[in-house]
């Protein structure tokens, strides 16, 4: 496309994530516009459309083959992805999918063979903290060894309080698989092992929810991932990584923002969810995708992320059942993600 | 214009500041594009036009009068801003004047009273601060009076080295100009008279830079706010912004981002420069001044406010030359402004 | 004295302060005794006495007296002092005096010229800042010339709120006397002028009293130490320091202690009082005293020091009263203080 | 005693530790002297002995039968401890016994059941971070419940470099142990379990030492501490705990101290080591110690909690071995203990 043309983009699942989507690419990000949203709900599909000049539908099929479409955002619960993945993988269309590329990793692993085959990578997968400021921060220093080669990654991830019918495999599939896409692209290698232990429950959790958990990864080169996942914390979102290396540690997620002294107290405000914490992250994971779009490719985590993201995150939902360690099961690597 | 037309922008001033402006039109802010960018040294806009679909010149009045631009961003030095913000207003084009405004106040209030003449505000001044999330969140406290009423307010203001060519007048007009902005904005009111102070001379300054110099503003309801501005601290950039009111204190510019352990201490990085702190307030500035621009207006400070603050930064040198309390000389306020 | 001999101390005054140092003296340091408490309130000496086998009395200089007494703790109200330095004067015996060294200049010049007559030093005043290990390692830097020469110093100091009774000249006296005479022990130099401000009046300090202040002063060397007097700012006890050096900044008073996240918001607790905050500093500053006073002399701050900051806040008195520059006047160093 | 009987401790063991508590009690506490000092090096005692008026010897238990000593400091390494402790329950004498309480828990427990036969608890273990003032403030924070319960805890504990000889099995029985006693102190429940995982090694560790190590426990109401042994972290001495409770967090360790801008970064300098980070704890202990055996009793931990913590260590050291959890083997508490 020239310079001048905008990418023309298919917005599937019109919900709370993909609304934000809608208003990023309407409002914040050049070079792009929507050309077609897409929701089950015909409502949300015109809300998030709202003022666009643009396609219309409940039928994200028929949004991947629109013609006036270049490139497709997938903001669908996770069961819809396979199908929609492999049309647009049929078309050539570029994909940001947000996570989870698929929801298991049989499926995921079938995206990953097809995308294979047509042998140039065009799906995204939507890990936005891999452009936080402070993770990117994070990912130099530990590339450049700066600090000597990690040992073993603390990691907290905090949510005020869960949705409805959030279950306890979703605090691995839903939310600790952030941490296990981050402890790959930090660590540059494969996980191969999981264990869950779950600490004393706290009694504002929902019935049935174990809540909090301490979920344990192994890499390939033994580096330790210990991962606190307590989506009832009730103070609001907070993510942590500490980098525990040779020389020296580095950590993302202290507070920061106006200091505030009061009352008896000084501090400040913590995040109210995920989208205030890393709105950047968003903007500048959706800005570097269009751009790498209008050439038909991408700029971040890959399929295979997605897939070994998914294959961790069975054998933690393994080990939540069994108390011990479960194994990571990874297909060979096909050589183009290499 | 419609949804769909872009902003057509001609940029005016290609150096340092217009040249990063440039790459935001292109590459960051949806709904505008780069029509015109304009620089007396053409070397210099084609930089900046770089792969941009744009008219190219040494003549920024051609600029203003290219019947393809909707607006101009305007960043050459102040000394031009006069004449080229007077045919902005002939023209009624929306204007991003990077500050100053004008060089001095005789000036600034002629840009005034021609805009006030036309009887719309379509010139907003640079003062990017007031994008800043923090300075943001600062002035939603500061206005809900939840802290109390504000009594003062202790500012720092600091940079690793002056560029050459630095001299003691600029210290106000060039650095200090930032606070007075802010200290109108975030106290909703006039600043009255100034006083500098000169603390002892860092022997790392540059000869004839009395560096760092101790500035004290006093508002029309007795606030007072004390500014150290230190252009050669020689460890980056800072800005922090501390106000106290009747039932506490916020503080703005607090350190933050990847913590670090390492040899022997704890800590950081500091910002490097003013882009480097206020990226993200660059970003939103020219995004909501794009926005309001498609519909002929503003979205932030505008002339009166460039105007009074040169009006204080005025008092500021008086001051300097004086070594006591100088009045801060204002016009009455056009209604366009009230 | 053998080391096996304990000092003797008679504790004049027994006030709030002096009940706190007979509990230091009893409870905390070894190597020193209460043998003679002294108070006009004889209910108010036996309670601090209480336990300790010791005289009595409600006649300080009886106590000054009393042969079974090696050293003076004196933490009466200031007009006492001068009398009862000279009598220990007289005696020879070592003291520490709580600040003020005298209720003004004139009279603590007159203490320091019999000082100077006996020809050793043996009153200490107690100005506890200069053992809290912050401000301890703050003087290292400086003394150090680490971050180059100090050119300002930022300085705020806060109380929860004002005691009954307490005068727009006590915001001197009382409180920024601490400040007069750390900057004097940080930067190595005398202060020469003072100016005081009057910010904006909180609409919460008690009628009568311009709360805060904002108080300037420069010392020979031209170096400026500006100072927020705040003694009803809402929310607890803060004495901040920040030293801007040629190099780099170094600040003392950061907030510490146990980082919670609650309900929303991230920090920690404000120290209720300056007791609170200064306990160490008050345990070294004693512990410190009673070993030179075994020997009969001092360790920390002299006579000389405590006229010096006497000269400074009248000054500042001075300064409240007129609006400008006041002069510090100081008479001759005599040669025992060089 | 009567109050102006100085307490007459014999200091057995004048190694680093014991010279350090040989200064802190003839200089930093009221109350107590030293009367004996025993090393099996005599040149070490009549060093840490310097200027006291005591007797000096090389014979640990002469130390305890000299009828001139009230109480003793047992500062020898460990396998001394037991003859020694059951010499003073002989006499009746109060002890402060550095840790451990003994080598391994068999032992401990004869001490525990001796002890129990004499019917009132007169040994104190020298587990001082339950003096620090954070640690003080976090476990009034638990106790009262103001975070709801507590679920899990975080820890870290971090020294420069470890010293010759510090085997595997030492990562425990010399360093979590310190965790082992503050987990159950802040908890109030005995841990039943322990597994030790083993990340990447540092390239930096001696040979033959695997550092760090991650350390699990389980408590009886299944809340899980995790700590991060790390002995060479090669930035210096670091100890951390945060306490996830149901309705927030608390953590004990943040960075404090004088903050630095200088050369690029933001700052502060790290604890050297244990005795830097603990001082004021080690006091506070000592002091408190020496008030409770004025009337022959303790105040802290007892030798139950001496005896829970090998018990603890030992279930570590064989987890080490097995890669599993390991059972907490406890003996009945005897009653004296409840």
């Amino acid at each position: 496309m020239t310079d001048r043309d905008e990418l023309r983009i298919a917005l599937i699942g019109a919900g709370r994530m993909g609304a934000d989507h809608a208003r990023r690419i309407s409002g914040r990000i050049s070079g792009a516009r929507l050309a077609h949203v897409s929701d089950l709900s015909l409502d949300n599909a015109k809300r998030a459309a709202a003022g666009a000049d643009c396609a219309v539908g409940d039928d994200p099929l028929a949004a991947v083959h629109d013609p006036g479409v270049d490139a497709v955002l997938l903001a669908t619960p996770g069961p819809a992805h396979e199908e929609l993945l492999l049309a647009c993988l049929e078309r050539g269309l570029p994909v940001l999918c947000e996570k989870p590329l698929t929801p298991d990793s049989d499926s995921a692993l079938r995206v990953v063979r097809a995308e294979a085959a047509l042998g140039r990578r065009t799906i995204q997968v939507g890990f936005m903290r891999r452009f936080d400021p402070e993770y990117v921060h994070l990912k130099a220093l530990l590339d450049a060894r700066e600090l000597g080669a990690p040992l073993t990654l603390h990691c907290a991830h905090r949510n005020a309080s869960s949705p409805p019918g959030f279950s306890d495999d979703m605090m691995i599939t839903d939310s600790v698989v952030h941490e296990a896409d981050t402890a790959r692209w930090l660590l540059g290698e494969e996980i191969t092992e999981v264990s869950v232990l779950r600490p004393r429950r706290s009694a504002l959790a929902p019935e049935g929810l174990a809540d909090p958990q301490l979920v344990l990864m192994r890499t390939a080169s033994g580096t330790i991932v210990d991962v606190e996942i307590f989506v009832n914390c009730g103070f609001g979102y907070q993510v942590r990584c500490e980098a525990v290396c040779e020389r020296g540690t580095a950590l993302v997620g202290a507070d920061h923002g106006v200091l505030r002294h009061t009352a008896g107290t000084w501090g400040g405000t913590v995040a109210a969810d995920f989208r205030d914490r890393f709105e950047r992250a968003y903007d500048d994971e959706v800005r570097r995708w269009v751009a790498a779009a209008r050439d038909g490719g991408i700029d971040g985590p890959d399929a295979w992320d997605g897939y070994a993201a998914a294959a961790v995150t069975e054998a933690g939902v393994r080990a939540q059942a069994t108390g011990g360690w479960a194994e990571v099961r990874l297909a060979e690597r096909p050589p183009l993600y290499r």
